[in-house]
This record gives structure tokens, sequence and C-alpha cells, in this order.
């Protein structure tokens, strides 16, 4: 008897390991176990170009609403900017440390009240701890401190790469350079 | 021996739950279980910028064909249109409801036989119920009564979500005004 | 005794096999596993609006930085170059192959000192096959022979799919015509 009661709890211990990978699993189990099984800190650095900076410029207007230019960003919060980049991307918050990869993608001000853009980009990296790439997309409503954005997949390194990044508006200088500080918390590491 | 044989089936049994988890089990078993674990209906609704209203309009074309401009959508079902939007959601079919959110992207016309757009934008949520943003993107042939594209991710109640989203157009004013139903249904939550 | 190791045995098997489905399993464990559960090897065909071959062109430049047009792709690599198209699927490297679906999104010039794009685009397929579409995102870094980009959702029969797709240009002739393999492995597969 001794032996068939102790079987049976570990089949029930089995059986409830089996159900928390499952969907049939409670959420507040499953909650507790969202703890990142990658993260990378990392800063990008944007110079858009306005016309007299095109040896640095990392970036360009390439979509504007009607009546406005592409050499300065559009009234009523941009909206309607569209701007492609090649930005370098550092390990800490210094624009002239090396580049460990560039982030590379679009962002798009989309709202006429107050500044908010959609983005879309990949970091593409290369460095000793890290060959491969990160694709995001999401909202950024600037004015918050952070936001979040979707890791949308990834190759290499970071194949089948799922998570969630926090942007943080790190420095800007009126409307030519921002930096961009990137939390990004991979929860489905292959 | 009694003892035993319940054992045995019990370890079988736990042995197909675990199975049914990974992708070595057979899809048949793995169909059923295709229930939504979140599903909401939403709709936004766009009014494109023309020229004249401005007050009104939440979006407006920024990027055009070759011979087009930014107050008419191109010939030739629109192709090459590009169109930012920042568009309120509403839980009803009514433009005047108090919006729980806004809809923001782009839509790109981009077939010149027929009316096809391609969709990438944000759902940015913020009610009693739902605080945060669930990510879109896909082809969205108009002309068909609903259209299906993805969920490709998600941050706060949404996090880490994926899942498909049924369009279907609600309702269309000339070429100003369109109301859009989407039927989302998350099949991964967190 | 006996019983009671056998069921020991079979306890700690199952244990293993439930650990193997979570996150906490080593991953060199998991890393055994990667065979794709779906694979397609795919061609489409881009032409590129230029003012003389409007019957023919698949493609359009809809976005361009400062100083360039909508005719000629810009200098400096193109950079800033977005183009919105609707592409024919072959299964085979043939033009005039009986398409099997149109590749449609867009492709967005990104970098100033080598050929570099960023890539969002659908597959639409229509087949005796296949019905159904494959959602793309990331980086496409042309000059290098393969290229990996993400697939990040898809509907229909690759409901939910995620996986990786590489990228290799198969022909080019000058900046009208490019044809491009797309080799899709899907790793999630419902």
């Amino acid at each position: 008897m001794a032996s068939k009661s102790s079987t049976t709890i570990l089949c029930i211990f089995l059986l409830f390991l089996c159900l928390s990978g499952s969907s049939a699993f409670p959420n507040w189990w499953r909650k507790k176990q969202y703890q990142p099984c990658k993260r990378l800190v990392l800063y990008f650095h944007d110079i858009i170009y306005n016309g007299k900076n095109a040896k640095n410029a990392t970036a360009a207007i390439i979509g504007e609403p009607a009546g406005a230019n592409k050499l300065i960003l559009a009234g009523q919060n941009h909206f309607g900017n569209l701007v492609a980049f090649d930005d370098p991307i550092t390990i800490d918050n210094n624009l002239h440390s090396p580049p460990v990869g560039r982030a590379q993608g679009f962002y798009l001000y989309d709202r006429k009240d107050i500044f908010t853009a959609w983005v879309a980009f990949t970091f593409v990296l290369n460095t000793t701890d890290y060959q491969g790439t990160i694709n995001f997309a999401g909202a950024d409503p600037l004015m918050e401190k952070t936001r979040d954005i979707s890791v949308i997949g990834g190759t290499g390194d970071f194949f089948m790469a799922r998570g969630v990044a926090t942007l943080m508006t790190d420095a800007f200088e009126g409307e030519v350079y921002f930096r961009l500080q990137v939390d990004i918390k991979l929860y489905e590491c292959w």
C-alpha cells in the first residue's frame, strides 16, 4: 500500500508539471514564471538629415503629408512624417563608442495632437557575444518615459526569439539627434 | 500485480499528456484545441485627409507613386498610396461612441488591378478592462468580406499575445471614411 | 521492490519529458529538435516602375529622400527609397510560370554606404496545396548571398505559423528586375 500511495503522489506531481506547460493551466501559476530567458540593454543614435548634415546623418524623411517637405519635420507634431534610418547601436550611451551593430528600419509620426510614432526595425548585431538579428514592431508614444514594443522574431543567436522591448528616450537635441535606450527582454528563447 | 497495472496505465496517460504539449504529437489532436484564450471585437474609424477636412481627418496620404498627389488617392486602385493613421477605436460601430483607444500605424495600397492593402498597426487600448497594446500585420484584400491578418505581439494586458484578427469593412463613405470591424482572436495568452 | 523501482524509473522518464517541453530544460536538448515542421521554397519577381514599363511593372517607388524622384532609384545606394510591390510568386525561377500567389508589401532601402533593405510583406498563396497567408519582416542586407528574415505569423493553412525565411537573390537585371528565392522554414506549426 505504501508503494501504491507514493506512486500516486508522484503521478499527481507529474500531472501537475505536465499541465503547467499547457494552456489548460490557470494564469496565476504561469504569471509567476515571467523571467526573461535573455536580456540585453543597448542604445541607438539617430541623426536626421536636415539638408546640412549629409555626412553625419543616419536617417532621412522619406514621406510627409500634403504641404510638408523632406528637410523639416512637419507641423502638427510631425504627423505623417516617415523616416528611414540606419543607426549605430552601442552598448553605452556614447555616440562615439564602437558600434556593435545597426538599427535599421523606419519610424512614422502618426498623431496630430501629441508626439507619437509607430516603429518597425531590426537590430543587426555583430559582436563577439552576439551574431544575429532581432525584429521589433509597435507603437512608440514618445512623450511617455518608457514605452513597450514587441520583439516579433529573430535570427542567428536570436533564432525564433519573442519578447518585449522597453524604449526610453535617453537624450535628444532639438529635432536633429535622439538616443534611445532599448531594454530587450526575450521570453521565448530557442 | 494490480498495483503495477494501474500505475502503468496512469503513466501511459501522463505520457500522453506530456506529448500533447510537444511538437511530436500529431496535428489532428492539437487542431481540436483551437479555442481563443482571449477574444475582443472592436471597431476603428478612418477619415482620410482630402485638403478640406483638416479638423476631422484621422489619416493622411504620405506616400504616392509617380504622377500622383497627396490629396487624392491615386488611380489604378490607389496602387502605391501609403496612408498614416491615428484612428479612434470604439466598442460598437458608432463613430461618436467614447473611444477605448487608438489604432495607429499605416496602410499601403499595393495592387494595380484590384483594391488590396498591406497593413501594420497597433491597438493602444486604455479602458477599465484592458490596458496595453496589440500589434498587427498582414495583407488586407479589401474586396473580400472578411480578411485574416496576424497578431504579431502585445504588451501590458496583452503581454506576448499572438493570434489572428479578422477584418471586416463595416461601412464606407466614398473615399473619405471607412469603418473596420476587428475580431481579435488570441491563441497564445500569457 | 521490483515494481517500485520500475515505477520510479518510469516517473523519472516522464518528468524528463515534461521538462523537455518547458523553458527550464537546458538548451542543448532543445537545439537538437530544430527541424522545420513545414518547409516551402518559392520565388518572387519584382519589376520596378521606371516611367516606361507601366504595363509590366509590379512595384513602384512611393517614398524617397530630399532631392530624389519617383522614377529613378536614389543615389547613395538608394537610401531612403520606399517601394510598394505586388509581385507574382512562382514555384520555379521562371517569371512566366503560372503564379501560385502574390507577394505584397514593401521594401525600404535604408543604408547610405551599402545596399541594404528592410522588408515587410505577405505571401498570399492560393494553390491546390496551400490556401493562406504568411507574414514576413526583417532586415535584408542584399549584398550577402543569403539573408534570414522572420516569419512573424500566418493565416489559413499557415495559421499561427512562426519561423525563419532565407532570402537569396536568384537573378537581377540592372535596376529594373530582380528575382528572390525564399526558403521558408516554419518551426511553429499549429
